[in-house]
């Protein structure tokens, strides 16, 4: 996607350790205009799937699945992150490694909004390693439901999530793909 | 705002110990037709406050804010919590006491995103004893900016947030306010 490959590089910066920060437009403020773009694309990606419901985690995927839940007439379910495993009463539950936070944390969902009528559609800011929506994919799984897909706002292509994911047979589409980070601050872009 | 009331009272469910699940539709499956509805009816109250940014935290408050912000035309800027005082670069922060989680974290907001320009609507999706209102109040006060309200969904009327908020002359709207919670379910709304 032409606009959000522009975005990030008029907004995005470099940072040591392959860091791309785009909290000016994606995940700390966040430009509702482009996330309504953002949905259109998913849309036209995604809208023949039959989608039931959008699954995003807490906290940076909820916007963009808020919005573009509009373009499918479907609620959002967001998976909720804990470090306890104090769970409250029947979830489906996943454990997930974080490496920028350097610890593992417990997604989950409660069994009442999931189920295997559902056809579902993973909706995430970032791909990295990949590890969030590999819990993201247990947890759905877990209800029986078809997962038809991921759309992801930006994926680094130098990290190993978005191959993982594609090699188990999961249709991910990201608006952007990053293969390569400059320490200058230069973006190099997969064609698409 | 009739269509919460009712939407509470259907899908609403009363625990021990004054807790209202709202789980259903509002902060882990939700409903983004409601959130819709919700977010004109914010417009109706604040849209001629000259709102520049809408303001939330996370995580149950994006989804309602980014919705929210399609008829102000702005950006949503939501404060990250955390437990730890590693925070990067300049930023606004904030103590918030949690009765919920039983903890104290940080909030705290970019520098970056917030100046003495912005007219601020605070949104958020529960309204209690406040503390976490009085956190975000505190962070945007901190820019200079001016804060023209907040918009709350369910506001409980029967703890001190709403009174506490309205006696230091922030216009709190929320959409119900639940002034009792009977232990056999039974709602009472207050009339507004």
């Amino acid at each position: 996607m032409q606009l959000m490959e522009e975005r990030i590089r008029k907004d995005g910066v470099v940072r040591e350790g392959n860091v791309l920060k785009v909290d000016a437009f994606l995940n700390h403020q966040m430009d509702i205009g482009l996330f309504n773009e953002m949905g259109k694309e998913f849309f036209r990606l995604f809208g023949g799937e039959n989608v039931t419901k959008i699954v995003t985690i807490e906290a940076s995927g909820i916007g963009i699945a808020c919005v573009t839940a509009q373009y499918f007439g479907v609620p959002v379910v967001f998976a909720k992150k804990s470090e306890s495993k104090n769970l409250d009463g029947d979830v489906y539950t996943s454990s997930v490694a974080s490496f920028t936070h350097n610890k593992v944390y417990d997604i989950r969902i409660s069994k009442k909004y999931l189920d295997e009528h559902d056809r579902i559609l993973l909706i995430d800011d970032f791909l990295a390693k990949g590890n969030a929506l590999l819990g993201l994919l247990d947890v759905c799984q877990q209800s029986g439901a078809v997962v038809v897909g991921a759309g992801i706002a930006i994926e680094k292509g130098f990290q190993e999530g978005g191959q993982l994911l594609r090699k188990r047979g999961l249709r991910v589409e990201s608006l952007a793909i990053v293969d390569r980070m400059d320490s200058g601050g230069a973006l190099t872009f997969r064609p698409q």
